[in-house]
């Protein structure tokens, strides 16, 4: 699923061309982790964020990432962007929402693409944070569009063409997060809000 | 000018199609007058907002809108649009921004499109409105775009031949907002902000 994901959101919602640059937000989760391995694949230039240090390096040394910075550290969103993205993003695969999609709107490039994916950040504020620069779709011509993974399962095999030789060549990895024993899985679902988790979370019931 | 950003947000941006329910704010200005009756020529039902009784009775008897509303008498615009689109709005044609369209994303329908064209409620706050409903573009898997006219104007040749034999038939019509004389012009532009203008403000500097 996550896979399927990842692929319809990148290949069918971004139209990602060669040398273009992608920002990808939660990027050592189960999605951005392979968005960030397709961008590389068709010929992008790709950063990441995530929360920790740890993941960070995940991106760079396992993923392949061009780049990645924890968000944790920055305390200027806007100014972390430029310095990865001095001439500005074409594509960001939005996991997150709220002050990441923000500074990113500041710095996409005109006719850019926003997919949106998830916003995790907001799915538990009574009231999600509002977002303040929208007006950069209109001035910048930005498509920002949201997508759900059912409406492209008819891609299923098209997506297995694709990932079955490049998983056997070790060109396309993946990294889950396993908690052990049903008694660990409402641990497991908060920490997906803490950005505790790297890759898909799941819960292994029992081993036989 | 007006004529072709309705034409070319309207036709090429919004893909309308015939029985889609349309939904156009800041409806009797000048390019909000235009995409009404583009989309009656569709043969789409369109509703529009505006912000005094006489504007509204424009809407509905000059400019052809199947409903308008006042949504300064609306103290909660979300049940105004429930009261005007049961079933929801395909096409949004966003002309001001802000709690309006926090408000519509509420009542899109899946696959909506919403097509930012201006967002006049907002030019003039230091730091926007926040928009709070996102989310809604992924749960609906809409798509938002902004646009500029200048991308569009090879199009002006197809504009002229769908618009002057409809402007000779009285089939589309048009209002502008005269001011007469060079020292009206700062008021009518302060007018803009402030909803005063019906259609294309237009200052008259001399008649000879």
């Amino acid at each position: 699923m996550p896979g399927m994901t990842a692929y319809a959101g990148f290949f069918e919602v971004c139209s990602p061309k060669q040398g273009e640059y992608v920002f990808v937000s939660a990027a050592s989760g189960a999605v951005g982790q392979l968005v960030g391995q397709f961008a590389k694949l068709v010929g992008c230039y790709v950063v990441g964020s995530a929360g920790s240090k740890d993941k960070v390096d995940l991106l760079k040394n396992k993923f392949g990432f061009d780049e990645a910075f924890n968000y944790k550290e920055e305390p200027d969103l806007d100014a972390a962007l430029k310095r990865y993205f001095p001439e500005g993003i074409n594509i960001y695969f939005e996991n997150v929402g709220g002050k990441m999609l923000d500074a990113v709107l500041l710095n996409m490039r005109i006719q850019g693409r926003i997919t949106l994916c998830g916003m995790i950040s907001q799915y538990n504020n009574d009231k999600p944070e509002g977002v303040h620069n929208l007006t950069c779709l209109i001035s910048k011509r930005i498509r920002m569009e949201g997508f759900l993974v059912p409406d492209y399962f008819h891609l299923y095999p098209k997506f297995l063409e694709m990932m079955i030789p490049r998983i056997k060549e070790g060109k396309i990895v993946y990294v889950e997060d396993k908690a052990e024993g049903l008694e660990s899985a409402p641990a497991a679902l908060v920490g997906l809000f803490s950005g505790r988790n790297v890759g898909k979370q799941v819960v292994e019931v029992a081993t036989e």
